[in-house]
């Protein structure tokens, strides 16, 4: 939690941006969710929006920002003798409300209250899209049947652009991302089970942090952007793409990946493909400032991409056909990269269109481009995703195959023998300057194909 | 998943039983549960009931048993291009049918329609209570209202009694188990922060196993019995308790606590409180057979507890008298055990007295036994835990001192000095068998004082 003058700030900030709506805002902070059975619920995770205005990081709690007279309130219900024997003692509501610097609390029910009678007396409510199914049911106990835009594009505004201590939240949760990178990286052997790799290095993020920002990506078929299953043993000549996080004990999200030649060195064939892979990373970065577009980023790579596709004999024809008519979405489907902050793909429950484009973009109907998180011009304080990626994916060539999809620019017998290829993503977290781009964390994980071999070779070395 | 024959099995026998009432069945399996974010779900866990009666363990599926039919509908959607992309290629809906011995399969949007003509029928729609928030929206959707009392009933007259393939499973999270907390023992060390040890050992969980079966309790205030603040360092002379399991990738519990002097050796004052606590441990499990009720062998080891605090003077008078005032509460406020499976407390959803209680039993209003989650009388095939503790809550302590509750009997004066004590807890997963108990696991976690001395003292030496 920051100091309590950081969430006073957010929140004045906040009410002057909803100056001209009037009316009230509600928070709804989370309660817990559970796995197995009710009182056995998922590890205690607060909503963000939450956290960024609030800090107070309970379940059970809400709060109302009066907009016309300034007041604050927050709801929540202290301790009984019950609780204090199950989970300790814990401070008083009022105690916590004052670490946010707010002196004016209410038990949780009389939310219903406060929110009814600003209904009743025709002002508007304020609330941004619930995320978890028990806040769906909260709203509509509280009769709130619809998000206020104004209230969301407020909030993205804020949050899109990160403060210096939010950059510090960040650049510890990308170190402590990093270790426990370097830690899968290090039990990489053929003949292992891919689970095991997964144990180890969510310890890192378990024994530093809250735990893992999402569930860890690590597989051997990274052309499946998101499997989770890690039954596989590790086999020797393949590709392992490690897609992970941490999200830091105060909440902020790492987001990297690395691909992995499984037996320590890459096949010429991997190679070409890694350094494509790798060269569209590099060139993202170098793209990076204030003022450019992160869709012209995303459109500048793919065409790199295809150019370097090209010389590999795999696709062929005018690049700039290819990439109006969509070839890069065949074998990068999805978009160079996100919003990254308290959310790994921050504020997404907002609407993506919301958070990640502006007014005057709209969003790609084609496959890879229309899947781009992040469009926007970029300001100084963003934090996003450089994730290119190339993917040989049996169904989706398939596919296109079948229907003749772009068939003058693809060629799809080359592509035949790629069949088993798999994916290889490489993905780092950056931050948009004053006058260019800092990778968050203060040292990159290997990424060249040669450092990434040598690197493995000192780990089998033991070093 | 187990054979498909064991749960054709399954749900013959609850037909079978349910034939009276007729009517159908509805089961409603899970769907993700957002964490962060909708997209950025918590680790995929399948509904329990779902897992006993179908094994599959996909989201977004849900089954209707047509009890007076027997027919048996699966309703679930196959994956579209999109899905493969982004999930993989997954088997058919009808083969995932096809693994639980089931041919008819239908969207999952039907659903609706198949409760709905049942309904119009004036036909009986069981159901169990559902226990994530979702499915609660779900059945109200459906309009189902009231969870069915003999569908629950039913049920838990199925789950109450392992199989040999149930039980197999649980020697096998209870190995686990184990494994993790002997990992969580070697990583006890002054100065350590407490998280540390909790990341180290739940990577024994998430390598070869699901995950944890609990938010693991790791804590120097084993008063507080749900205690998952682990920020705080390792102090020598305190007491660590550890009370952890794993669920297994077949998704079985393991549940054990253990507590250890964080600096190796027990002071004369720990370990005299330490033995009463493991004597109690040994006695349950000895009195552990067919017949007896558990509300006996907790009644029994309160007892116990009351004759050996009475020798070091912390509670004075007859013990029947003491017993029937409920002393034994304020030492240990919490029940003995609870059933184990597939649930860590075995379907606690369901509602406890339900589970563990006969009908012939009422549950207690006093502090300790009627926190008692397993009362009934025993039968082969129970699982159950064995886990007396004794805490100094000083909250607790100051509200009986000041409301002079069961001031004849507690010395509250020589409790003063146990302000500082914390708690122990010890607790084993127990078979009942045909002739008596077996602990589960293949080896017990060293428990008595001497022999978790020899065991630190090893762990420091790196043996």
């Amino acid at each position: 939690m920051f100091d309590k003058q950081t969430y006073i700030s957010r929140r004045k900030a906040l009410a002057e941006k909803m100056k001209s709506e009037g009316g009230i805002i509600v928070f709804l902070g989370n309660v817990d969710a559970p796995a197995q059975y009710s009182n056995n619920p998922y590890k205690w995770r607060q909503d963000s929006t939450w956290l960024y205005f609030f800090g107070i990081d309970e379940p059970r709690y809400a709060a109302v920002l009066d907009i016309d007279s300034g007041t604050e309130t927050i709801y929540a219900d202290d301790a009984d003798i019950d609780d204090v024997i199950w989970n300790g003692p814990t401070p008083s509501v009022a105690e916590y409300a004052a670490t946010t610097g707010i002196s004016r609390t209410a038990s949780y029910r009389d939310l219903e209250m406060a929110v009814g009678m600003a209904q009743c007396s025709g002002r508007k409510v304020h609330t941004i899209p619930p995320t978890r199914y028990y806040n769906k049911i909260r709203l509509s106990q509280l009769s709130i049947w619809e998000p206020s835009v104004p209230l969301v594009k407020a909030i993205i505004s804020m949050r899109l652009v990160k403060t210096p201590e939010e950059i510090a939240a960040i650049d510890a949760a990308c170190d402590l991302g990093r270790e426990m990178h370097v830690r899968a990286r290090k039990g990489i052997r053929p003949g292992r089970i891919e689970q095991e790799i997964v144990g180890e290095m969510e310890s890192v993020a378990l024994s530093k942090g809250w735990g893992v920002s999402f569930s860890t990506i690590l597989t051997q078929h990274g052309e499946v952007f998101h499997c989770h299953d890690h039954s596989a043993a590790i086999e020797s000549g393949r590709l392992l793409v490690i897609d992970a996080g941490v999200e830091s004990n105060c909440h902020y999200a790492s987001d990297f990946t690395r691909t992995y030649p499984t037996g320590g060195k890459f096949t010429p064939r991997q190679k070409d493909i890694y350094d494509i892979v790798c060269d569209c990373n590099n060139a993202a970065f170098e793209m990076i400032r204030p003022g450019i577009s992160y869709r012209e980023v995303h459109l500048a790579i793919s065409r790199l991409m295809l150019e370097r596709l090209s010389c590999l004999g795999l696709v062929r024809g005018n690049v700039d056909d290819m990439l109006s008519q969509g070839v890069a979405g065949l074998f990068m489907p999805h978009g160079l990269g996100h919003n990254m902050g308290l959310d790994v793909h921050d504020m997404e429950d907002y609407g993506e269109d919301l958070v990640g484009y502006d007014d005057d973009q709209k969003r790609s109907p084609l496959l890879g481009l229309g899947s781009l998180r992040m469009a926007r011009r970029l300001v100084p304080g963003n934090v996003i995703t450089d994730e290119p990626g190339i993917y040989f994916i049996p169904a989706l060539i398939a596919k296109w195959k079948e229907e003749g999809k772009c068939s003058e620019f693809i060629n799809f017998s080359a592509l035949e023998s790629y069949r088993d290829f798999g994916g290889i993503r490489l993905e780092d977290d950056v931050l948009v300057t004053e006058d260019g781009a800092r990778r968050l964390g203060s040292r990159r994980l290997p990424i060249e194909s040669r450092e990434v071999e040598l690197a493995m070779e000192a780990d089998l070395a033991g070093n």
